[in-house]
């Protein structure tokens, strides 16, 4: 529905009037109707289109000479379809009849100026700014969606900055203003209308605090491009010298959308009559255009691996160096943070997540900085942020964290459709104590941020019963090309149990736990399989794992064919459950090329059964399996070799606007 | 979907589970098959459905004597119908065969007790509890939505209490029981089951500060109900002596839904296995219901009046008599705040606004006490809150407030519909300085409240033109008996300037404005008329009614037809409006009574020209217009009327949860 404006039209003298293209013009005819009028007629000059609308029906009028009953309540609507050449270029005539339907009464003149005013932004997620678009105002979902995106400009483009892109007020370089959105205010028009007029740039108070925006002076370097709207700065007035200009800004975003923030954010320009100076001035016309804050999104193991992290300590060379062959093999670029930055911190899964966002003419990688803040604290801000790097971060006001708010129980799934719902980026998936209640939880600034995000709708499992507590220690996702796409490998008791047990069948009862490692205690199988509490023990981890089985299979719509049980044993520590050897599923994943934490199970025939049974689950699957020791510097630790390395991907080909949340 | 849970299989021993009514449980048929087993076998005793799930396509399994293929991933899953009797009365029982399909590998025992846990309330809001109700965990809008419903327990049923009834945790009287949803949560199942588990009602930590919940104990007094779970109170362990139970929960809201809460709250019965005293409780149920938080509801002027309220002051005892003979006349209660009370603040309009909230089982009215703090600040709280009558209030924390925040700038339209979509209980309207930038405007903390509401969605109008800057003193709605129900009235200085012109083309010039009233300058038509900057002045102000009025008719889809425009002028006082006599469509409207406040235009023939012209509009429509004198008690301090006096009004007979918002 265009915007439609009522004019009013003097008894007394002609009524002069701005249209504004791609809206209406109401004509109020009862207003200026002589006492004993019946009949009435309006016409347009050429340029003018004029309808007498009769509700409900709507009528064009008749090129005869009509007379309309006055007393039919029907309404005068005026359009135009270019902007005028000179002021009150066209008119509009309304004769009033009586009785005598040929001699008018009276004869009321409207003179219209037709003007340009739009305020454009790439509304269709072309990259490119939409001329003449309508509906600028909603902002919807989806393949046939429409409404602008913005960015937070997060990154920090120029090296020797101290601060984020969006924590100053100026535009540093062009690297700068190609992470914001353009926005375009069109005119067009006789100058002298406009010189009557005043146009205004504007944001509302609440939306002011998410968004910068720049006026781009024509012929000026980007340096000098003014912040014009931002917080505390709600308003702006566009200066024009002449009638046809077009205004350029660029606008980004200050804040991701969050709890109290649902990423939506409005411009307004305002046209306001400044004719008379005596009076206040008048708003004949307002344009608004929507922008949505792009969220940030994750990436799972199914997307490309770009760069690989992993710290360096006194103690882990051959770690870092089967990461290395492994970064080789894979082709992706390697970061090793040296110690004298993690200051022997060598989490760096749990530190950091990362994911990106996108716009139509942009894309960049985001790095979420958790709160969990040990000694790897600042490394994210100040070796991660960088030229397009970007960088966001929520930590509590008073409360405390838990192990829980490091990013090892911070994961998403590959793309799923659960009951006809589609999740074509996946779904977020955090660990909590829920359904026990009282326990440990990751810390609400963090989940509501997540949630906020909208298109990767998060799910909570229960990971209160682990020691360290994170969604990792019990499952990853590894590719296939099959099915969804991917497998869901889940730690299992009972699956090696079963595998233990049949080995001891085949005679291999007396095969040893960690044999060959030093220093470490061994265990046969017989006497594992003899140790009743430790099987109650992973009785009860098994039942913990299996009710997060029965939510993912729920929430990601997954069948048992989805699922590949991992063995897996886990000893009761202070009643929580820490890895009994390497914990396996907490693996690297790198395309189909696996890093597996070494379990130094027992050798049989010469090989390691639990490799050996992993490798006959996975293997099939395309996957090639690269077991690594881990055992003194990251096991005996409580963390393998997901907890240890991080892995930038490649973003989703899906955009995020296509999703239906 | 039911909730499935998965049970693995011990090879050694038969293994016994618990079943829960309304679940599926999924048998792990792989864990405990036999090295050399091709084929499989499923059957249950009598009451247990056993069915064998080949994806895509569930099949029964057959009677004859069938062999699964145990390389197939077939999925067996088992549901039952009704409470065992006895600890595993009902049994599965699995057998595996190799090559030979007739003489078993292995058979392989599940035991099974199957209990009913069910946590449940008022899920399709018929006002009763609702038996096994699926899908209790969301909650949808619309006529055939499901989902229970919570009320904010603001009132204040004991007179001798300091607080409102929510504000402690202690149960009152059974008046305050009447307040409070019920929960109910019901278990049967052999006795011995349920010694060995523990029963937890819990709700999450962001929930908890929104809701109250008592423990009804059975056969005790509604004083000694125990409360049992609230702000930093997260669960609850429910006692439980024999089977068959039910245990009875009141549950209250404390806070209304606003910028960061969605109304909607989730209370959680997990069953947690306790059989083994040395490994934590293992959860293997939970039951889930969702309640939404009833959102506080406007009543427009076409509802029922009940109760008319007025300040009583030294100088206004005519105008209170005007007001109390309406009542008398409408068959409305009249409350009259006395002077000690409004300490000389008459302006009851501004101070609160009457509203309500609604459960299936009750509803009552609740008054918002505006942040606008004059002397008549404390009446609502300590006047208006009482037995079935709540309050709720917002005040911003830092900014100060502007008279936009006074309730004269709150006011709702009728139900109407627009562009096809509903709005059953119409929309809230605020006054606001948009567009024009930098004015006054509501303050946040109100608006976000109202946009929380969600049923009635606001619609933001440009008021800051105006001196005290509220919607009522532009517009005011009026019931009729066709088109949407009702007509717009819109002040109007165009109309009032035709009636003028009119007067005097018929020979009255020379009547005055304010004829009779003493010290009141008179003026007559002519001067009226020939005062240039008084025209002018009122046609600026026209064009900001003609500003909103574009508005209404888009967002309340209304016709020309349904406004109608009452003659009035206004005066400018730096560079913002002022009546400049009293401005009638600052009414009171009881039902088809009309109070408007008299305009004492120019008399012609012994008539109040003004006054006539608008019987001549509202009479038509059947309503009865009385005007009353409120020049020098309200008029000249700047409001009229409807700010002198407020009307609750009785709760529209639709239900807010039949809206789609």
């Amino acid at each position: 529905m265009s915007q439609q404006r009522l004019i009013r039209l003097s008894t007394q003298h002609p009524t002069s009037a701005v249209y504004v293209l791609g809206t209406e013009i109401s004509i109020d005819i009862y207003g200026s109707a002589p006492k004993d009028a019946m009949w009435f007629d309006a016409r347009g000059s050429p340029g003018i289109d004029v309808y007498i609308v009769h509700t409900p029906q709507p009528m064009q009028m008749p090129t005869s000479e009509p007379r309309w009953p006055l007393g039919a309540e029907a309404e005068v609507v005026v359009t135009m379809g270019r902007p005028s050449d000179d002021v009150g270029d066209h008119k509009v005539r309304i004769l009033y009849y009586g009785k005598d339907v040929q001699t008018p009464l009276q004869k009321t003149m409207l003179y219209l100026t037709c003007v340009e005013v739009s305020l454009e932004a790439d509304t269709t997620r072309s990259g490119t700014v939409q001329k003449k678009a309508t509906d600028k105002r909603n902002w919807t979902w989806g393949p046939g969606g429409q409404g602008a995106i913005l960015l937070v400009n997060c990154d920090r483009d120029e090296p020797t900055s101290e601060t984020m892109d969006n924590e100053d007020n100026s535009v540093q370089t062009c690297k700068d203003l190609r992470d914001m959105s353009l926005m375009v205010l069109r005119t067009r028009g006789p100058a002298a209308v406009f010189a009557n007029h005043k146009l205004v740039l504007h944001v509302s108070g609440s939306d002011a605090d998410k968004v910068g925006v720049f006026y781009a002076h024509s012929n000026e370097l980007v340096e000098q491009h003014t912040h014009v709207l931002g917080p505390e700065k709600l308003f702006y007035v566009v200066e024009h010298a002449c009638g046809e200009e077009e205004h350029t800004f660029y606008v980004e975003g200050l804040a991701f959308p969050d709890a109290d923030f649902s990423g939506l954010v409005s411009f307004h320009t305002t046209m306001l009559d400044t004719s008379h100076k005596s009076l206040p001035e008048t708003p004949i016309f307002t344009d608004t255009v929507v922008f949505r804050v792009a969220p940030w999104i994750m990436t799972p193991n199914t997307l490309q691996p770009l760069e690989i992290y992993v710290c360096s300590a006194s103690d882990n060379t051959d770690f870092v160096e089967a990461i290395s062959n492994l970064a080789q093999k894979t082709r992706c670029r390697l970061t090793i943070c040296p110690e004298l930055e993690n200051k022997g911190d060598r989490w760096i899964q749990d530190e950091m997540e990362f994911g990106y966002v996108q716009a139509p003419h942009k894309t960049f990688p985001v790095v979420f900085d958790s709160p969990r803040n040990r000694e790897l604290k600042d490394f994210p801000i100040q070796s991660i942020l960088g030229p397009d790097f970007g960088y966001v971060t929520r930590e509590p006001l008073n409360r405390g964290i838990s192990s829980l708010d490091s990013f090892g129980n911070l994961e998403v799934s590959p793309p799923v459709k659960v009951k006809g719902k589609e999740y074509p980026l996946g779904r977020i998936l955090i660990g909590s104590s829920f359904p026990r209640v009282g326990g440990r939880r990751m810390t609400k600034v963090v989940r509501d941020f997540l949630y906020a995000q909208r298109v990767q709708a998060p799910v909570e499992l229960f990971t209160d019963w682990l020691s360290v507590g994170h969604v990792d220690e019990f499952l990853s996702f590894v590719p296939a090309h099959d099915r969804q796409g991917f497998r869901l490998l889940l730690a299992s008791p009972s699956a090696c149990y079963k595998l233990l047990k049949e080995k001891q069948e085949e005679g291999h009862g007396k095969a040893q736990m960690f044999e060959g490692q030093e220093k470490v205690p061994k265990k046969t199988i017989e006497e594992i399989l003899a140790d009743e509490t430790l099987r109650k023990e992973n009785d009860y981890f098994q039942s913990c794992i299996d009710w997060n089985r029965d939510i993912l299979k729920q929430e990601l719509g997954l069948s048992p064919k989805d699922i590949i049980d991992i063995p897996q044993l886990f000893n009761m520590k202070d009643k929580q459950a820490e890895a009994y050897f390497p914990d396996m599923v907490n693996m690297i994943v790198l395309g189909k090329d696996l890093g597996i934490p070494k379990p130094f199970g027992p050798i049989i025939n010469g090989q390691c059964c639990l490799e050996k049974k992993v490798r006959s689950l996975l293997e099939p699957l395309g996957l090639t399996c690269t077991f690594i020791n881990d055992y003194f510097t990251y096991h005996k630790l409580l963390g393998e070799v997901h907890c240890g390395t991080n892995v930038l991907r490649k973003p989703f080909s899906f955009k995020w606007w296509h999703v239906i949340p």
